[in-house]
């Protein structure tokens, strides 16, 4: 047996649930990251093996930790932006993974977009009702080939209201573009990048700056550190996990939702997923 | 009879096409503000005139000419930007107008987001192939009993394969918020807001600036002027004029689909329009 | 007779004490240019007149109207900054004056940094104690034969302890650079430049934004309207001048300081000059 | 004997010397924490030890290594700036260390100026002439009881004509401010500082910001790292030191002409200090 309070499954994804339902029957508590699979049945399974066994279970979605994006949050949460009217996400990587990764990630939705989809509910607290989606291939001709498109745009319209947009992009030349802006009636909230460093240089052609943070590595170094504090912190006070089994769920129906709004050609209802 | 070299056109909308006929049948070129009509049938009748007395025609879209938009669209002609893949578009008026206007404006996809489907057509260089849009009565009631949307979503698929997303409030609390954002192959362009000034304050709270500029006049005096000074030197130089009839009539197209598709729940293409 | 209420005295700087002596015997309220004279007997004998009359007086230290500097001004006379422990203030021309300007302008500290001591005395609320002035000639020769530096520092003690510092230069090749930072025990508060657009473009090699606006005409076109309504308010209303003669005079002070300074290679205080 | 390449002198600043020589006679490579000694014959006695012994030393002027301040020192090397005419130095503590600190630091000029005077030395690629430097208790009388100031400007003339500004304090309330800005014939190059986070807010009131990193550990914590890649790499290589003994002896001289300076109240030639 482990000798061990908590579990941290990061292995590959379709192994996820064969060890979160172990780990739910020697009562450890669990620290999962995303997605928990890429199939809704599993998904299920594995969280009511969690819920039979009481343990607590964290969701590694790790960027709702990222200190500029968790500021929007915390705008929206504590009234300064208002009733929430828009949300827009930015999120686009330096270049793409290669085509074998592509091939087993469960398309851009449930890849990159899941991140989006769990941002944008994060931000806004509140669910996703309809889901609107369309893609090309733009970057890569061969992520056609692989079935995927590499350019994205989803329209999210939630529960409370609020509409959502968001762009991805499978390659950004200037580096990792991670933006969230949440707009209501009382005001705004943008997160931004950071570039490489802080010096500008000005000449009679203009002023430069240095390209953004390269990746999630630069970028998400914080959120991985204060996410594991959190779970850790939330585990000693015995209090509820930062990121729940729920929260796990739900960005991969609206990405499974997404899937097939491009497929069809029509917006979605999540309803009609699960 | 008018005295005149050019006859410009800033009476009410209704009123545009009865003045442009007049004045092509008098020879004269002719600057006309947007929109032509809000009737199609009625901008082709106008065109029609215009052609037919082969008069210069500019369209009286300002943006075009706002120095930040015009360095955005300017990189993409470049080819700074590469391959258009995506397109962002912020435009939030710091209030909405009086009832009385929302009731003839035509609704917003007509009276407002007509100006960000002719720069999108603008910065990407690219016709509208399909449209896809959504709303919400998030900042007034009254809006909503008049039968418009304050809040809306617009994506445009572009027939180069490039996606355009388009937000649009009536009201930003924090100032009039115009921004463009060009992405593609080869890089980003994007076109920010003045704030009121330039100084910041700061203590152990963070660091504050003024609001942003007020509202269009503010924001485009610039592109006002600059308008007026490329019309009259296209007319001088006997060159094209730097936005057409054809510029002044896909937008309202657009906008049109953009009403289907949003009265309908689906993307619309703007072939279905005419 | 002079038909009006006020003279504006915009004529060369050796003709304004004359102009002066005749507007206030005339009991015409006076808008006078900056300096009042190069000469401060000159400058005594204006102000003698013109308290002799009772007439108001501005100076038009046209920079105390630029919304950012005021802003910063403002965020000391709040109190938002404190007490007001340094000054620092940038102000570089895009490039020099014909040498003949060169020649009868008094010298680099009468002519240029006579605007930042104004700018010091009114951002920190602080009369000048000592100066320390250094300079070179960096950027043209003939500036150097013409007996005057085009490049200088200047530091200033005040009465309250505040310290500032001043740099000139009379060629930025990158735009006007006008900064004024004042930091004390509450904070900072700072003005910065506008850039000629507030586009980006950004690829591998970095993120680029246009020069700075070019000069003073882009730059202090509002604080010159500001101005105006300022003096045309104050004569309206009979309230105090914004800029009085007493502030007309003392930067003349400090600026004969400052060449004192530089002549002698010591500090030097006000006291000395008068 | 040590079973070691290098030795790190990390010790407190009296000690440094005598370990250094230890080290230099037992033929270690040397990494000597700044300052080498605030007692410039100790300096002499350390150096001339590692000369006599011939092995490598790093003085840890770690700023030289930071992201931002060393694109500025490289946009001059690189003739990017041109001939440097001004250099401008704001380097500010979010607060005093204890009294008993200030005590046996040396005085401001060696206990926090010195970095900046290396940064001058650095940025500029010059040699200092002359110091001008004052000071003032502004932020805790009892730095002044301890015979210190706590708010100080000092200017330099370099031996290529170029002038640089420093300006400190110990207490900055909004973070801690490290700033360094080169300006020339060619153009500028600015260092500045990070936020704590990259959101903005905004409503009616306007735009803000969250405070400045709060201090060294989170805005050097690069360059701690690279400053020991670098000193490990030229180790490995057998190439120069970084930052020599004679880089590590230079700011001390500069440290004590300041000091000199404020004493006296005149401009101080660093050839009058050895």
């Amino acid at each position: 047996a482990l000798d061990a309070d908590a579990v941290a499954i990061c292995t590959s994804t379709d192994t996820h649930v064969d060890v979160m339902v172990a780990a739910a029957a020697a009562g450890r508590a669990i620290f999962c990251e995303k997605p928990i699979s890429l199939d809704l049945a599993e998904v299920d399974r594995g969280l009511a093996a969690v819920e039979a066994a009481g343990v607590p279970l964290h969701i590694g979605f790790n960027r709702r930790f990222d200190p500029s994006h968790k500021a929007v949050a915390d705008a929206v949460a504590s009234g300064f932006v208002g009733d929430v009217h828009l949300c827009n996400i930015t999120s686009r990587d330096p270049g793409p993974p290669p085509i074998g990764y592509i091939e087993v990630s469960g398309g851009i939705f449930l890849d990159m977009t899941i991140h989006d989809f769990d941002m944008a509910r994060y931000v806004t607290g509140s669910d996703v009702d309809t889901v609107y989606a369309t893609g090309a291939v733009r970057v890569d001709p061969a992520i056609g080939e692989a079935g995927d498109v590499d350019t994205a745009v989803v329209v999210l319209t939630h529960e409370s209201g609020a509409i959502t947009t968001i762009d991805n992009s499978r390659k950004a030349v200037y580096g990792y573009d991670q933006r969230v802006e949440a707009f209501g009636s009382g005001g705004i909230a943008r997160s931004d990048n950071f570039h490489e460093h802080q010096a500008r240089l000005g000449n009679a052609d203009g002023f430069g700056r240095p390209p953004l943070q390269h990746f999630f590595l630069e970028r998400y170094t914080t959120s991985y550190l204060d996410q594991w504090t959190a779970f850790v912190t939330a585990l000693e006070n015995d209090t509820p996990m930062p990121v729940t089994g729920a929260d796990g769920r739900a960005p991969l129906v609206i990405g499974l939702a997404a899937a097939k709004s491009r497929a069809e050609g029509r917006p979605v209802r999540v309803a009609e997923i699960g």
